[in-house]
């Protein structure tokens, strides 16, 4: 499976969306400033950062000692990688100056040699790469190119790129698989994606090598850290004073052609699963292809939860066991879900089928932007789908379930990763192979492609109403392919696509969730794509024993929850009748405007006060409030479900 | 409120019943001699005790080392007293003789000045009493008091009372109210109960004052423990490297009469009620009493599983929040059902209502005796309401709640706390007062009490029918109250109490739960209660957000499960009809033979392979099996529910 169409970069792409562009202005207006506040220690109250203060110091700019995690330069790299995006989507000479200062700092915090990583120049330069387990190295390094390679695609600047490429040829020169380098690859995946994208970006085949060489080398010898900690003897470099020995952690135990199973840290596997997928498709590697999709098959069937979440194991931000999702005890990382629309979408370039692009979809509308308050300001690491207060945050086994949003955190991979999405998220719509356009997602935008200038109106999500005006640069017939979400009903007499007014045959177009319109385009030519977008109750794999009984109720990509707030107490004596009867409107007011929430005509349950009663307790009528569940938790701490029992 | 009646003793009652008569021989037969052989560590393959060895190094009488938890002492005086109430059941000239060899260790461990704690004997001497938050010094002490009492009341020997006296005496030398002596309280609780049991046997003032100085300074000064610790200069004597600060955890937050919460460490909870009720009835302490009612209200109205398994939150093996009473993550520690009974028994002493019989019943056919294999020779510490394997004591948040009984534990407090419940049922059957014998529990027995000989012939639990046969002492008129359970319909035809076939007016007799019989007895009168045992549907209080939807089934004081291996797979799948239909029948063979079972005509929800799917799963007929719970866990690692949902 090679990939057969190009990225769309992130200059071609003008986000004009009802939803998102209000999103995307208050990450570039709001959150990359604060952010840049909080890596300079400017915003008191807020966890210390330290962040920039260590390339500093590492650059002989300033004294003073390192302070933070021991992956405290990804922080930079992540913000970088966000603030290059969000240039492309909205020019800021100040900010733009800002990065380029930075970046000189990082050049000159660089060693002779290559190295970067400001803990180890700072703090421990006698113990660099002895700790690939722990110490976080490749980590850092691959997300600084990650940051390169968006800095250098929105800006053109190289100097970046050129620090990374040195970085990269340190690395090279010490593992890899001739007999006298070092044999080892990093406890935490990333470096693989940075070194893909400097292979994009430089077309330098050795970048790739490298990326395969980490990617194949794990779990070749499932006792290579046990045996890099023996060789350390025993030590403890970096900060760590717990050793996990439990390779599955760090998808470690096998290689990646033999784990059928996602298990461990779920971003871990994620960038892993992300890198090889950009691998399987930049070779033609079919081997590897399978394995992605094996896992791939694994996640969607078996662990993701409704709302995109993944990881039911928080002791290790991991996967729990195949159908194990509990609501409460969710970890549902805001990076994982991230992490699996860079996994979706390289998945998405290989094989163009909706089902990629419906998953990109789910993570975009529910839990990854649950992540973010929405005024920007504060943010969720774990995305639960119950919260109880008073339980959640608190008791044991529900510490890392917070029930508000908290402002930052110490390690502050979150927010980071939110702004590099939400920034880059033109490049998610479209693609482009030598024949044809793909629109993924319908997301109101200016496109400037190859084969033609595309502009996207839509109501999105709210409704499914979607125009593409299209400007061909081409006299060739080209096609345009158009995803059609999956819980859209084709048959259904409302669901059409015409052009320019002519209706379209759906059912003869359609392949693999795309309708494929093939012709001849003319200036001002008009696809429109309606569909209805009906309140969908959904319910969960018998095999989920958290879901039992329950329903989620979804419209379009949204996955709605119920709120203390709008419902008063006990949610889980609501109830959601067989026969739904849900109306949509739209929220007129407070933090919520402008969202489609659902009136429900539901039940509930009213029993005595007794703890246990033989009498079973009485229905009465109640009218439900479903709102999007990523706005929750934005009126205060309240009780939250996304899962109702029926009746 | 005074106690009025006085405690049946051990060797009044002597238990002939289906039910429970094999259980003591269970206990007695095989419990006993397995952990003389633990204490002994003469079984290979189980955790070493050296419990018996640290008496004798302290006593001189051997070299070594100290080994096992700083309250390891505890498991030898639980024994011991179980072995005396063993000796009333059954006496047993070679295990008597064994025990006061024993006895005779331990009295030459005891220090000259009195104290007896062999950690601190043989580790530790410079650093006795220096950490009563943790040390468990108070504890063990308790615990050889009771063991004193209880081989006292027994076998007349008053070897290790005399022991527990001179060791209560050094206590009472070192800590109390006096400005000279040293105020505190232990961390945990159960010094107060020994010393009630000295006071009770002795009848020396002294002792119960003591008990009332710990309970009283409890939580006088919720800094105590905080103040102590700086004055050891932060060190840890004993063993713990944590130091829980969270007082409530000690209940030490507020004094015993400002607490209105049932919180904390609830063994440790329960011990200190139990103590509390003691001396409220035998000082007649009202407000001693509100606050031990206070305490009871919270836990049965807001805490208590319906298995009577109490303690929701695994970490600190405590009360969680009210209503907060997770299935899967219960912690419902053995030894905490089992203080629950004691403190039921003490308020039943103030107060002859049938709630208080209600709990000690619900306590004792249900998550007391799950705590041991039917075969009596492995044990759980923890007893869920929900098990699944692959889940169960493997992941993050389970990890306490194995899917299967363990042969014993380094931390061994259950199963010895089994024992001495066990074989001191006796005592729970009956209270007399100058003017009533009361039954509290159905079970068959013969009773030499004061006023009367009573010989009790039941079916019980597995049938409404219990006929007693009196013998009386005296020509007096007295009164034999007999405790109807509170799920009995006594408007029903097939409910009566007869005395020698002559059905009484039960509407008439009846007063908070008992059925006055007030007459002149003759030898021979015969009072029969009949009464119909339906299998009852039991729904939780809407605060319970685990079990919203769900019915649990009930049949007399049993409370039943389903299990894998009756049921199949995927046991939240199944469903129980709101119409029940559940049909009784005795297991004929296998390891439940003898239970009465309950086949039930429910529903399986069948769903496609989907992990989320808009098709509502079909139902379809299924005939459910349910075992008592108690019994659960006994063919081997499989899932197990209470709570089923309702369709």
């Amino acid at each position: 499976m090679k990939k057969t169409v190009s990225e769309v970069r992130e200059n071609q792409v003008k986000i004009t969306d009802a939803f998102w562009s209000q999103i995307q202005e208050k990450v570039i207006d709001v959150v990359i400033p604060f952010q840049e506040k909080v890596l300079n220690d400017e915003i008191p109250g807020v966890e210390k950062s330290h962040a920039i203060e260590n390339f500093r110091i590492a650059a002989g700019l300033s004294q003073g000692e390192f302070y933070g995690m021991v992956f405290q330069d990804s922080d930079v790299a992540k913000w970088l990688e966000g603030v290059a995006y969000s240039l492309a989507v909205k020019p800021d000479p100040a900010l733009e100056a800002r990065a380029d200062e930075m970046i000189e700092i990082i050049e000159k915090a660089q060693q002779p040699d290559g190295y970067l990583d400001t803990y180890f120049i700072i703090k421990e330069p006698e113990h660099r790469w002895q700790n690939l387990q722990e110490c976080h190295e490749l980590y850092c390094a691959g997300h600084m190119m990650e940051a390169a390679a968006a800095y250098y695609r929105v800006t053109g600047k190289d100097k970046l790129l050129h620090v990374t490429e040195r970085l990269a040829d340190h690395i090279i020169g010490r593992f890899g698989p001739e007999e006298e380098k070092e044999h080892g690859f990093p406890g935490h995946q990333e470096v693989e994606i940075g070194l893909m994208k400097l292979y994009h970006v430089t077309g330098k085949e050795k970048y790739k090598n490298m990326a395969r060489y980490f990617l194949e080398e794990r779990g070749k010898n499932p006792d290579y850290f046990y045996e890099e900690k023996l060789r350390r003897g025993w030590q403890h470099s970096g900060q760590y004073s717990t050793d996990r020995l439990d390779v599955r952690y760090y998808q470690a135990h096998q290689t990646v052609y033999e784990q059928k199973e996602a298990v461990g840290h779920a971003v871990r596997a994620l960038y892993m699963y992300t890198a090889m997928a950009d691998l399987a498709g930049t070779d033609g590697d079919d081997r590897l292809y399978q394995a992605c999709r094996t896992l791939w098959d694994n996640i969607v069937g078996r662990k993701l939860y409704i709302t995109g979440g993944l990881g039911g194991d928080s002791e290790g931000e991991a996967f729990a066991c195949n159908y194990e999702l509990p609501n409460d005890m969710a970890y549902a990382e805001t990076c994982a879900s991230i992490a699996m629309i860079f996994f979706a979408h390289h998945m998405l370039e290989m094989d163009m089928d909706g089902a990629y692009a419906d998953i990109i979809e789910k993570e975009l509308y529910n839990s990854t932007i649950s992540g973010m308050q929405l005024d920007g300001k504060r943010y969720f690491y774990v995305n639960p789908l119950e919260c109880e207060p008073g339980v959640s945050g608190e008791l044991f086994g529900y510490e890392h379930a917070l029930p508000t949003r908290p402002g930052w955190y110490a390690c502050a991979c979150c927010p980071p990763n939110l702004i590099r999405l939400i920034t880059s998220l033109g490049k998610y719509c479209f693609s482009e192979s030598d024949s044809a356009i793909y629109s993924h997602l319908m997301i109101g935008q200016e496109a400037e492609l190859q084969k033609a200038d595309i502009t996207v109106q839509t109501s999105y999500p709210w409704e499914g109403k979607t125009e593409y005006r299209v400007t061909p640069k081409t006299n060739e017939e080209f096609t345009l392919a158009i995803h059609i979400p999956y819980y859209v009903d084709t048959d259904s007499e409302e669901t059409s696509v015409t052009v320019n007014g002519e209706p379209l045959n759906m059912a003869e177009l359609m392949e693999k969730g795309y309708v494929y319109i093939t012709r001849k385009w003319k200036e001002g030519d008009k696809v429109s794509v309606h569909f209805p977008m009906e309140v969908r109750k959904v319910y969960a794999n018998q095999n989920v024993r958290e879901d039992a009984g329950c329903v989620a109720l979804l419209r379009g990509p949204i996955v709605y929850c119920l709120e203390g707030a709008d419902n008063g107490k006990l949610l889980q004596s609501l109830r959601i009748p067989r026969d739904l009867n849900a109306v949509p409107y739209v929220c007129e007011d407070g933090v919520l405007r402008g969202n489609v929430l659902l009136r429900i005509e539901g039940w509930r349950m009213v029993g005595g006060q007794e703890l246990y009663s033989e009498k079973r307790p009485v229905r009465e009528k109640a009218v439900l409030t479903a709102i999007p569940y990523y706005t929750w938790a934005n009126r205060g701490e309240n009780q939250m479900r996304v899962w109702i029992l029926e009746e």
